[in-house]
């Protein structure tokens, strides 16, 4: 049973994968691909595409399924009894950085953890989500993006969305900022209350709608015409998408701890990025703008 | 009597700060500096004094004298039974980046924490050190580098040395990418075994020594001619020096913990960094060079 589980969620997750490539392909012509197939000593691998190109700048795609010892405690936050037993994780992981800095970084994660307990029981549960974070706000963007976001909640019920999307805002903040990541979307855990079926169901909502979600955004801002302060703005506000992905994140973390492969790990991680010392924008512009409408936890539909 | 430490520290660390900003400048005239000095709510609070400069590319120099109600695990590891008692930490931190790649990178922090135990009596202890981190290396740069940091250890021995050399391969390592961060120096925390005056004198050796190594060696190097491959190979590496402060470094989790100011914290990432996936040298390149030859931990004098 639990076999059979994990052979349709992976297959589920290399189509995903497949799909996204395509859809990266369509959308830049001009990416070159990075394809690599690793294997863990400790079992199962994965695959990762890495993409550069003039428009989509750096994407990642990856595929992983890898079997472990003990799972790690950034594995779950709900089932600490499952700290250290041997596990089963899988998941397609995505980050898109797209040259243009009115095209905005895009995340998104689906996953599904299987453990056996202490009592020799297998335990499940899914996990994901998918998150946008512009440098430069479009209002109809976000409301499309969060629509899609809810969308993908249609069948599970219009409160999972209220409850997915403020774990998205809750998730990606960064403390020491005082500043969300971006304009959040949806983001679950420790989820399989549902069912095995309706649970798997919602995570293919969820890979499905985050490709219908990012690609007409990506597509209709690629090509807006940006000058050098623009492109400024964008490789310092990656600098948050870097302290974030360092400092807090959890996918991140994992996988460290885990022993992953660090290049896959780590392709999430913007091609260029500058720091600057104590600046801010000068209220009355667009990139003031950011940060007074877009960097705000709000109710986007 | 700990009042009277605790000014004496003061006034040594206020004075390396201005030493090493006078030397800044002596060495690029170039550099703008942003001074600030900052008050924290909880009490106490600092000078950062960040430079950006032609070939002082970005450089900080902290002194903050800061108090708080509840140390924070980060700033003892040999201390448990301190952890959340009131606390007074100050300290000069200092990050280079230089423009030149032939010019390393150089950190150093002199520190002195005091905390009252729950018997009533005052603890304290100093700590700090100072590490390189060449992007094309020359030997003759760190042979001198670590006669700099054997010759801070020379009244207190030269066994001190060795340990504190060990201590910051040990620290200044990445294990996820299977690196030392550089080529070390030294490295000492909760050192108060030699008695207060002992102990004090040390620590202005190393702020002394570290002031006399590190400008000899960016004198020497910011005018190489260089080209686009070595400053991008040099933005590469700086990856490196992100990944490391945001995810190991105690000093960024004590100020991030400690609610402290962020842009002062977060002034040692440098200004402009790239991350290439799956990217290393070619053998037989001077970029090869430093991996084989550099990134290795060895015994410099």
């Amino acid at each position: 049973m639990s076999e059979e589980h994990s052979k349709s969620v992976r297959n589920y997750l290399i189509d995903l994968q497949n799909r996204l490539k395509s859809e990266v392909i369509n959308a830049d012509p001009s990416v070159i691909l990075h394809q690599d197939k690793w294997n863990r000593s400790k079992g199962g691998g994965g695959e990762s595409c890495v993409f550069t190109g003039n428009q989509m700048e750096k994407g990642g795609v990856n595929f992983s399924d890898v079997k472990g010892d003990r799972l790690p405690a950034s594995a779950t936050k709900n089932r600490p009894h499952l700290i250290g037993v041997p596990f089963r994780a899988m998941g397609v992981s995505v980050v898109f950085h797209p040259d243009n800095p009115f095209a905005p970084t895009a995340h998104a994660n689906v996953r599904y953890f299987c453990a056996k307990n202490k009592k020799d029981i297998h335990e499940w549960w899914f996990g994901g989500g998918f998150d946008l974070t512009p440098y430069y706000g479009f209002e109809e963007d976000c409301v499309f993006w969060h629509k899609k976001a809810r969308e993908a909640c249609s069948e599970i019920g219009q409160n999972y969305y209220q409850e997915f999307k403020r774990a998205c805002d809750e998730y990606f903040y960064l403390p020491h900022r005082n500043e969300p990541r971006g304009i959040g979307g949806v983001f679950f855990d420790d989820f399989n209350q549902l069912g095995f079926k309706n649970c798997f169901s919602f995570l293919q909502r969820v890979g499905n709608n985050f490709l219908d979600a990012y690609f007409p955004i990506f597509n209709k801002r690629k090509n807006i015409p940006f000058v050098a302060v623009q492109k400024d703005f964008q490789q310092y506000r990656r600098g948050r998408y870097v302290e974030f992905n360092l400092i807090y994140d959890r996918g991140t973390l994992f996988g460290l701890q885990s022993k992953g492969r660090t290049e896959s790990i780590l392709m999430s991680l913007p091609p260029k990025v500058k720091w600057v010392y104590n600046w801010s924008p000068e209220q009355g512009t667009q990139e003031a703008d950011l940060y007074n409408n877009f960097l705000k936890v709000r109710d986007w539909v």
